[in-house]
């Protein structure tokens, strides 16, 4: 139903006017900063042109962790290869799957990271799929606000297309993805499986990647019960 | 055969290198600059980063027409409807225009006009086709740089799909392009046709529209040598 453009960490605040400027030529209106060096700030606006309705009203939080908990589906723009096991798609390929879902009601959010850093590891465990706009052997990066750009302007492009999309599988709402993931948490670690702290990201980004619907979900809560003990909820931890 | 990226009075520094930097990204190498307003400038080299030998390399030009008749295809990328017939295609479609003519040795001039009042209408007369981004409604215009940098994203994916265009019709070569609008000049002059100044660019834009390919050309040449005295050379007239 709603897309949102996230900007983790962004230093410029020209980047952030220019964002929500190409936000405007594409009819997107959902900006999201987390932890911005500078918000608000004069060169920002001055990017911004006719986008500063835009820039105005775009939220800064300070829990990205949990704005992603609340999405459907959270698609990271990067293009460095991670040590992690993710699909990458290019962002035509990745428009029609935002376009899909955003017409099956669901939260969007389009996650773009630092301009010298790129996104954190942290976050990209939240990821359910990775974009990475294709480039020249020779070059190294894309400008932040010029790569929001062309992703917006491939899902501009496909939603006047006015094309229909095939139905998608019925996919769990982000609540209950997320009561799935506290209830598996929970039973792993009373069941003492839980060795490192950084186990259960690796687990949640495995689950995000695999992306089960409504049905799978049943299947694994099923599955889970049936293996593990129930948890004492006297017992919870988080 | 070669893409030449031409801003035409560029006005901000920062969008110069902008542009530079999305010319690398998409692996295009020539930047044109007609009268900017600022170069060199500090600005453009901290927004062109890795493109820096780009922007260093551009050439600054005086007289864009001279370079436009040069140019075996021209494409103005420009959203404003003008008050000339000429045909819009979107970046995907003209994108494949411009590929094929790179594939039969062409050179392509991609013209970006200034940042407020676009490109020129004595500029567009040189225009073969014209390139409009779609935009949503409520919007106004893209920055200079983002234009640049989607329809280089076009001309990237496509070169990258590695896909056979259909074999061109055999275009003329601009020199001979030249020399049939010269002669139709001289010819139609001294015939007493032309009645304003602004006569023949007007035929100019006519017949960069139709891009006639190279027996049409011959064609065209046959019909003007029957129709009209042939013309006195001692008599040319510029």
């Amino acid at each position: 139903m709603t897309l949102f453009v996230v900007l983790e960490r962004p230093t410029h605040p020209g980047n952030i006017g220019s964002v929500a400027r190409a936000m405007k030529t594409t009819g997107f209106s959902n900006l999201i900063l987390y932890q911005p060096e500078h918000y608000p700030h004069q060169q920002a606006s001055q990017m911004a042109t006719h986008g500063i309705g835009i820039l105005d009203n775009a939220s800064v939080i300070d829990d990205l962790d949990m704005f992603l908990l609340g999405m459907d589906l959270v698609v990271a723009c990067s293009k460095r290869p991670r040590n992690i096991q993710i699909d990458h798609y290019s962002p035509d390929t990745a428009a029609y799957m935002v376009q899909s879902s955003l017409q099956n009601d669901a939260n969007v959010a389009l996650l773009f990271g630092n301009e010298t850093s790129g996104l954190a590891n942290s976050t990209l465990n939240y990821a359910n799929i990775m974009l990475e706009i294709p480039m020249a052997d020779s070059a190294d990066s894309l400008n932040l606000s010029h790569a929001v750009q062309i992703v917006l302007y491939e899902l501009f492009k496909l939603a006047n297309q006015k094309i229909n999309l095939p139905p998608q599988q019925e996919m769990p709402l982000a609540s209950e993805k997320l009561a799935f993931e506290e209830h598996l948490h929970t039973t792993i670690k009373q069941a003492g499986l839980i060795k490192h702290s950084s186990t259960f990201s690796k687990i949640r980004s495995m689950l995000r990647r695999m992306r089960p619907d409504r049905r799978e979900l049943q299947l694994l809560f099923g599955i889970l019960n049936a293996a593990l003990p129930h948890p004492n909820p006297n017992k919870k931890d988080v």
